[in-house]
């Protein structure tokens, strides 16, 4: 295990900033490295343009144990995400044979632009797509998912096993209807008390009642158990 | 008018790294930067750990024109973000009296914690809160916003008439259900073309039809609707 590994999220599209779509996969892939313990440190969401996410590709894989990319990996001229890489990289791009025998299995024309989904760096190993037949890869600690959410929830599925990370990071909460200005001195003197745990309120405002997510991180359980204890015999002792 | 604005929208919060919280203001600032004629070139998510924010404004507010940020301005011992701006700009962190007389209006009582919310960094102006009471700030080319959308959004508009942008940034799209693998090539051609726009494609699912959404972006109105036509004529002829 490793108690210190750490993730970032490459975010790769256009539709994305320009708000054309909603991402659909962070809020995934933070659950889903959560439960690895695994600290996902940061997300950025960038232009697909090959020099701006060749040099962030750089910079987020010297930092952190692994990065996950999503999105850019069709066969559309917009698609620069393994060129990319494999910029980053300083490597060429090849055409991955068994990547070229999974998507001819479809029966459709190998053309050129299908042939581009077999097109990986050099030194990259195959991620498996169980929804369709294109597969992401993995190159060093970088590794490269689908934007559609279907598949990149199949790649990340199949990409797992190779992630070393430490104890889950577990998660309580509570939600309270008080405001946080009422409750945040008492909140901060039992996340005083329990630094191992992050402690965390998050506003709401529910048909027009307004409150507070609670929540309570941490790797043990027992110390999450007990500050989420002193937080609801503090705020919400009738719930 | 700026035809070269940008800008970079900084999502501060662990709730959104953790999976705990789905981001609902990255695409309501995306789509309103392109109203705008701003380029909106990237966007980061980095957890409530007042060195690495300020770090990232730093980074952020010279490579951009604008930078934006959501979350952390809130009462609570986790708000951590107008102490990592303050400290990012060098400066200290004064209580504002128009924001604390704002925020004394609710009857409440002024706490320590209701004080942090009047607490901006020195030299900042406040961005007006509509929906509730407590409100952003601006210093320099940094526009704080609160995390909650409904205020993030009114903050926005308040904000909005500060901004000096372009030519608005137009988009049309039209679905076809077609796999991308067969229009590729004829997408890229139609996208030579039209150095000038942005042409993008992007694959979907639905009922289990497979398609793609494409997309024609650019400021001027003319070529826009030009390279759309092509894209009609080309992919959806029937249409």
């Amino acid at each position: 295990v490793n108690p210190a590994a750490t993730a970032a999220v490459l975010i790769i599209g256009n539709e994305i900033l320009s708000g054309k779509t909603q991402d659909a996969n962070l809020k995934f892939l933070g659950e889903s490295f959560a439960r690895l313990g695994i600290v996902l440190a940061e997300a950025r969401v960038i232009r697909d343009e090959p020099e701006v996410i060749a040099a962030v590709v750089n910079e987020l894989r010297a930092r952190y144990t692994y990065v996950f990319t999503t999105g850019g990996i069709g066969p559309t001229h917009d698609d620069l995400t393994a060129e990319s890489i494999a910029r980053a990289f300083g490597v060429e791009l090849v055409v991955d044979e068994e990547a070229r025998r999974r998507i001819a299995t479809s029966g459709r024309e190998l053309n050129a632009a299908r042939l581009k989904m077999a097109t990986v760096p050099k030194g990259a190993t195959l991620i498996d797509n169980s929804v369709s037949l294109a597969p992401g890869f993995r190159i060093g600690n970088v590794f490269v998912l689908a934007g559609i959410p279907s598949i990149a929830r199949a790649m990340f599925a199949a990409a797992e096993a190779e992630l070393e990370g430490g104890r889950p990071i577990l998660s309580e909460s509570i939600d309270v209807y008080q405001r946080e200005g009422d409750f945040a001195a008492a909140l901060e003197a039992i996340a005083k008390r329990y630094p191992e745990v992050d402690i965390g309120s998050y506003p709401f405002s529910r048909e027009g009642r307004l409150g507070a997510s609670l929540v309570v991180r941490g790797t043990d359980p027992a110390r999450v158990a007990a500050a989420m204890a002193e937080i609801r015999a503090t705020l919400a002792p009738t719930g």
